[in-house]
C-alpha cells in the first residue's frame, strides 16, 4: 500500500535528475512530487511539465522563490524578477504552491527588523503577479538556526502575521516540522493558519547536529520530532494536501535513491500517519 | 576606563582556574565575575567565596542549575538534590542569581510537552528552597538549536509564562543575546520581563556556525547580533545589573586569556554600550 498523500521532495534524492525522480516515483507508486527549480531548468520547463503530467504526478510544491532581504536596490529588483519567473514556472508546472525562503541578513548587516521589513515590501510587489498566474505563495518560517543566513522569518506566528495582509487563497505558509517543532506556540499557530496551510513538509531533528547545519536534517524516526502530533494538528486545521518528505543530509544523498524512497515510505507510515 | 557593569563569565576564559580568573579580573580592572560550579568546587566553596570577596568582585551569576527534564523518578530526585546544592552555593557566593538551564528531551523521548511540564513541577519543589536561601532563580530560554538536547525552554515568552507563577523577586529570566536575538517578539518580551530580568549575557551569533554547535558562540562584533538594541531594551525594562560576556568557542578558549579579556573589554565598549 502506497500512502496516498506522500510526496517525494526532489531534494531528498538529490543525485537524481528530474527524469530519474519521476521514474523513481513511478517505481515506488508515489503520486506526488515536490520539484526544485534547478533540476526543472536542466530538464527544460516545458519538458518537465510534460514529464510530470504524463506520469500522473501531482506537484505538491515548487522550491523555491524568496531571498528578498537584500538592501541593494539593483539586487532587490533582480530578486523580484527572479521570483516572477518562479511564479511563472510554478504556474506552468501546476504546483500547489511556490515555497518562499525569504533570505537572511545582507552581508555585514545586523539590522534584522530592516531585513524583515524588506520581505514585506517585496511581497507587495509579488502578490499581484502571483494572482495573475493563480499561484499560491507559501512563506516558510525557518528554524532560528538559519535566521542570520537563510530565513529571517522564524516562527509560524510571524509568517502568518505577514501572510494575513493578503488574500487567504494567495499567501499562506508551508509548515516544515524541522523548522517549527520546538515552538511552544506551534499547535495554536497551526490552528490559526487553517486554510493558509499551503504545504506540509516532514523531516527529523537529529542530534548531535551534523557539522554542516544546512545538511542537518534526518529521516523521520531518527530524531526527536513527534510527527503524528504535528500531522494531526495540520489535519485538524483543514489541510488535506500532500505531505512532502524533504531531507537535506549528506549520508542520505550518498545512499541509493531507490532505497531512500523505500525507507521514506516505511518511516512515513510508522511515524507520520495513523493514531 | 573599565566599563563598570561588564562581568567576565568564567566560561569565556575556560582554561583559567577560579584563582586565575579572579586575578585576571583584577589585572583587567573588572568588578564582576560570573562563576561556574565546577571551578568553584575545584577551589572549594568557602575558599571561592573568600577569594571573590577579597578581590571586591560582585558575582553576577552562578552557572548553573537545571537539567530537570528526566522522566526517571530516581534521576529526578537526584536532580532536585543537586539543584538544592546549587542554591546553597549561590547563597554562599552571594551570586545575583542562579542560572537554570532546564534540560533537553530524555534519551529516546519525543514528548516535548511532557518535558516542559516536568520543568514546571521541579520548580514547584525548588522555589521554596530558593526562598529560604534568598537566592533568585534565573530561567534561561535557549536558542531552539538546543531544544532537543539542552534546553526545552525556547523563548523568553515561554520562560516568563513559567516564571510568573512564582514571586517576582524569586523566579525570573536571564536574557542571553545568543539565545534570543532572532525572536520576533524579543523586544516586547524584554519589556514584559521588567524586574524579572535577573541577568543579561552577551555573545554573538556567527556564521558559518562552527561544527560543534555547543561551541558556536562568537565575540561581540564577529557576528550578526545588534547588541545595542537589546541592551537598550534591557535597560529600558529597568535592569541595572551586570552584563556578562559568556562565550563558548574553541578558538577563543585556545587564545591567551588575558588577551581575550582585553578584546572583550574593547568589543563591549564598541558594540554593547552607548547610543
Amino acid at each position: 500500500m502506497t500512502p496516498d498523500r506522500l510526496s517525494l521532495n526532489q531534494k531528498t534524492t538529490d543525485s537524481w535528475s528530474l527524469h530519474q525522480a519521476v521514474d523513481g516515483c513511478a517505481r515506488a507508486g508515489l503520486r506526488s512530487i515536490g520539484l526544485w527549480r534547478e533540476p526543472v531548468r536542466e530538464a527544460g520547463l516545458a519538458t518537465a511539465a510534460r514529464l510530470v503530467a504524463d506520469a500522473g504526478l501531482r506537484v505538491s510544491s515548487l522550491c523555491r522563490g524568496g531571498f528578498l532581504t537584500t538592501d541593494d536596490p539593483v539586487a532587490a529588483r533582480g530578486a523580484i524578477e527572479d521570483n516572477v519567473r518562479a511564479i511563472e514556472e510554478a504556474a506552468e508546472l501546476g504546483a500547489a504552491c511556490l515555497v518562499l525562503v525569504v533570505g537572511g541578513l545582507p552581508d555585514g548587516s545586523r539590522d534584522l527588523p530592516g531585513a524583515r521589513d524588506r520581505v514585506a515590501r517585496a511581497l507587495d510587489a509579488l502578490v499581484p503577479r502571483a494572482a495573475e498566474h493563480r499561484v499560491r505563495l507559501a512563506l516558510e518560517p525557518m528554524n532560528p538556526i538559519y535566521c542570520a543566513d537563510r530565513g529571517v522569518l522564524s516562527t509560524l506566528s510571524q509568517a502568518l502575521d505577514l501572510a494575513e495582509r493578503y488574500p487567504a487563497d494567495r499567501v499562506g505558509v508551508v509548515v516544515d516540522t524541522f523548522h517549527v517543532w520546538w515552538d511552544p506556540e506551534v499547535l495554536p499557530q497551526i490552528a490559526r493558519a487553517g486554510t493558509r496551510i499551503f504545504g506540509f513538509q516532514v523531516c527529523d531533528w537529529i542530534t548531535p547536529l551534523p557539522a554542516d547545519t544546512l545538511l542537518a536534517r534526518g529521516m523521520m524516526g531518527d530524531g526527536h520530532i513527534d510527527f503524528r502530533a504535528l500531522r494531526a494538528a495540520v489535519d485538524a486545521a483543514g489541510y488535506d494536501g500532500d505531505i512532502e518528505v524533504e531531507i537535506f543530509n549528506a549520508d542520505i544523498w550518498a545512499a541509493d535513491p531507490d532505497a531512500v524512497v523505500e525507507t521514506m515510505k516505511r518511516r512515513y507510515v510508522e511515524h507520520v500517519v495513523g493514531r
